[in-house]
């Protein structure tokens, strides 16, 4: 079959021909319907031979998935041949305390996950380890849903894990409103009656926010604290999502929060927001978010079935794969780049 | 193997001979280490015909059970045969929404839950469906430690989901000590700084009750309202654990209840507490509680290694078990009975 | 000046002549800019001699409150002559535990109510007890915003203590699309994703929910449990508001209510929803809600300023305000009857 | 009347005779009990006249005071003549959304806290602006409670914001057993089943945690990280308390906090901990906690009522505050230093 394989530290992936795999028997095996190019691949991509401590090379990519049930394992109870479904990608073993919350991203012994730790879903078909991590996808198209996994799972775990600070009215600013950040802005307007302010750094970039819900947008540049400062009465913001994560964004965000407030940096980069009596006002809380949780996925699918979220994606063929890559890395994707074998 | 079956309607449980089981792809065969009785046991027993809805007759009883890894199916990982282990008991699916919370015990399936819906440890060996059930024992005792799956559970989740309410200075009061309800006393002074009361019938379980740390007993009758009352400044208890559940105790809960407060009906058995805006103080809310999640059983073997908790426990062999269920139906076990193969 | 009074037990309220108040020290003198008639108001003049526990008669009627500042003691601060403002209504002592945290209407020493345990605002002049008890209205309509007090701030804490359970995928039913529950309607589509389900007994009552904003409308009676059933895989409702209280309408509600479901009693009216093990679905909640906090107050304006919540409202003079309360009485008010002195 | 006062930046406190202060409409006269030095005073009495942004001076120092009711204004109501009481320190304006929950510390307008930015209780009298900040203190010793109201406080919203992580089998880090470490170690003994480890300098402070309960103590410096992850299966802490606020103590919660750990910055100093997705493990949050709410105070004379905390305390003269003081800066006082008039 064909896979797309990162085999070269320090190369571009390749689309080669490696054999198809057979489910053990606890495994599932997907004829995969669609994956999603993450700027976290980019990310692999871009670590050097001595700090890489991912699945070793070849690693075929793709950890946002879809697929087919299309072959199950002897162990494998309640899972139908034919079944639509998403994979849960933060797999962790199943048994911690972690893990029994259904919290796998933060598993006591690391996550699994595919097309990071072990193979992805950048390919015709891909094996899937467990049958909890799969989630019924019913009728929804895979193309466009195939994001939610992490692109629309990783901002609903951040902003449903802020939605006690974001009572009416209150205001939330999302900083870059990229894949992540435009999924963002489109959960904070189904599920509060907050004042919504998106930053980014071009016009292309806000009218992009503009169009998926920001009741505001500024250029991300230090001044859009004051600008912030003043839609809230000097106050500040009640929550922060830095979606770039690094410094600049994380000092803009600390100096935009308001008294109480709270930042949560999902953006994986380098920055770090300061927690301290002397860096940020009184009692403001941060967090550095990471994927989400089995349940929280199911409830994003809900929502993506409600219509009340919608991820602007672009359409690639397996053979094309390496250059949705290109474009991603030239930041020329508006929304996600999905792959359809 | 022999087992404790519960095999005609309506007649006590017998000590039957059966084959030893085989484990599936995805199962487990334990030698079990220690079962316990329980109350739940005799009200499944005194069920009539018509309305019987666990497993059809002949059912191995025991949802409490130790054991030792003895063989695992293919498709099982992570599982170490040798392994000492307790069995969480509310099976569920694993993959709805509340499974993937690791609330099993509210799976929209229903419950699996063996020595209920499918044999249980009464026996010399028990099949586990799925290593996600198995959570390691340690160097605990499984004899002392069994019965942390369902009267160390239950009561733990009744307070945990309380914990809010019981901050400094509040008062909660558990109604009948015994099996569950004398460690809910444990748990109350070990995670809380609330005064605790504890209602029962007799002297003997009141002075059990004292023993396991109660601050005041009373009688459970009526009058122990005001008896409440007087120790909270008329203000009433801030929670009450219903532990009988039947319709007198249920009212005692609502009488002596505070604004604001909450009443937990543990017990199984046919009483109900009466929320509504001319029954109970303002704001008082109530819950029916059932059983736990995985992460708050892992919780629970936590607070035995610390020895926070003791389960009291009266020692039976697999030949003794009919007789440790007439002492159980008679009223006759202080704490819980267990049977060890 | 005039005052609309309930002055003999069993009798209907009277329009009178009173001495206009001067507030003490730590008071304000209010010109009332609207009062709303509630059903509790009926309620109070339902009661019998023997059962009465409010104000003694003569009482001046209303705890829903708009005004505008008139005078201040001397020991009040940062309040200015002229503003427009809200009455928060259940008036605490304002030191005790519930208090200190703005939960008022649990007051260790019972509420003060103005209206009910003080004199209201139907009348032209009111007095406040406190500053703390003044909320902003800013450019708001008092006529239109004057419900908030009430109609607003109790439906707003009844969903908003039940947003936990709310999650995207799940079902809320309103039963009573009436003075509070056309807003509870409102709030749920405002502040959940959920499938929200309205039940009242006619036509008209039922299409008033549709307008605003109930996704499905179903006659309340025994057969809208299954309605309600088909609607959730035969799962129920995650969360029933009963806004009627009475024993049928709480029944419907743990009749359709779905394991690890909650039911919010809010009517005041003498029925109770039975929470016990063999009453409603496993580890079900209820609770018997009262009026709100400070806090949720400001939230419930800030809903209001975004135009997020509207409560439909019919306009009458002090004169006709013995007419507002015959026409409540008979049930002919759509939404909430406003007195506009 | 005597007040110790700061009078001129940049010099010592000076112990001087100003005029008995008379209570307006709204406040409360006290006789002072007793009153504690802080480290915060410190601080005060550290900063440059341009960055000096407390009360001009002089400015009567002592914001945790304890005291007698002697006089009160005519709109306050409800406060007895002879009542003993804690003054709460986070005087805010009690209108705003944060002051409506009793999180005056948070106030949208600034705090007003007595001994910082109004005149202080290191005096024989001390004005109170409002009856709400009055907790009374029952037959509780003013002189060994007084140090509540801060010293208290402060770690026990620390420890309670972060009970939720604190479940049984976590462990959790003081970092700094002084004047509000020693306290959060016993906190974290009355409130959680955590083991608890304390970090510190020097023998004599480790002694003194392991006396207020700490299960293991190490010396503060880089390989203290080590030592947490040998005690925790190399997962690290579940929760950091840094109560010095130094970069270095910040760098070493971050070092040993575990993957969805938390860190809380208690200590007033310029260090902060860096939340951010390379320099902490997933899902990390952090928090720059500030003083405690009305409903804390209350909470924690609770506590204070039930022996489960005990503030050590040096009793000092008004005539010997200066030394008492001088002591501080010289860091020679174990616990807490209090004045008593």
């Amino acid at each position: 079959m064909k896979a797309l394989q990162y085999r070269t530290i320090g190369s571009r992936p390749e689309l080669v021909e490696i054999e198809k795999p057979t489910p053990a028997a606890s495994e599932i095996l997907l004829r995969v319907t669609a994956a999603g190019a993450c700027h976290s691949d980019e990310f692999i991509m871009g670590v050097s031979e001595e700090e890489y401590f991912f699945k070793p090379v070849p690693l075929t990519l793709g950890h946002e998935v879809a697929g087919v049930v299309e072959a199950i394992g002897a162990g494998v109870t309640d899972v139908e041949i034919g079944e639509s479904v998403l994979v849960y990608g933060p797999w962790g073993c199943g048994r911690c305390y972690h893990c029994a919350k259904g919290d796998e991203m933060n598993c006591e012994k690391g996550m699994r996950a595919p097309g990071i730790f072990s193979d992805g879903g950048m390919a015709e078909y891909m094996i899937v380890d467990d049958a909890r991590h799969l989630v019924p996808l019913g009728d929804l198209d895979p193309v466009t849903s195939v994001s939610l996994t992490d692109a629309g799972l990783t901002p609903y775990r951040a902003v449903k894990s802020a939605l006690d600070k974001l009572t009416p009215g209150t205001t939330a600013v999302v900083i870059g409103a990229g894949g992540l950040g435009h999924v963002a802005i489109q959960l904070l307007k189904a599920l509060t009656q907050s004042t919504v302010v998106a930053l980014d750094l071009g016009d292309r970039q806000l009218e992009f926010a503009t169009e998926v819900g920001a009741d505001h947008v500024y250029r991300s540049e230090p001044g859009a604290a004051d600008s912030v400062k003043g839609l809230t009465r000097g106050l500040g913001a009640d929550v922060v999502f830095d979606f770039v994560g690094i410094q600049p964004t994380a000092d803009l965000a600390a100096a935009m929060v308001a008294t109480a407030g709270h930042v949560v940096v999902v953006g994986v980069a380098s920055g770090a927001v300061q927690i301290g009596q002397r860096t940020v006002p009184l009692d403001v809380t941060g967090r550095a978010i990471n994927w989400g949780s089995r349940a929280e996925l199911i409830e994003v699918v809900e929502l993506a079935k409600r219509g009340a979220i919608e991820i602007h994606v672009e359409r690639y063929s397996l053979d094309e794969a390496t250059e949705a890559y290109d474009k991603l890395h030239a930041g020329e994707i508006k929304g996600r780049a999905v792959v359809v074998p």
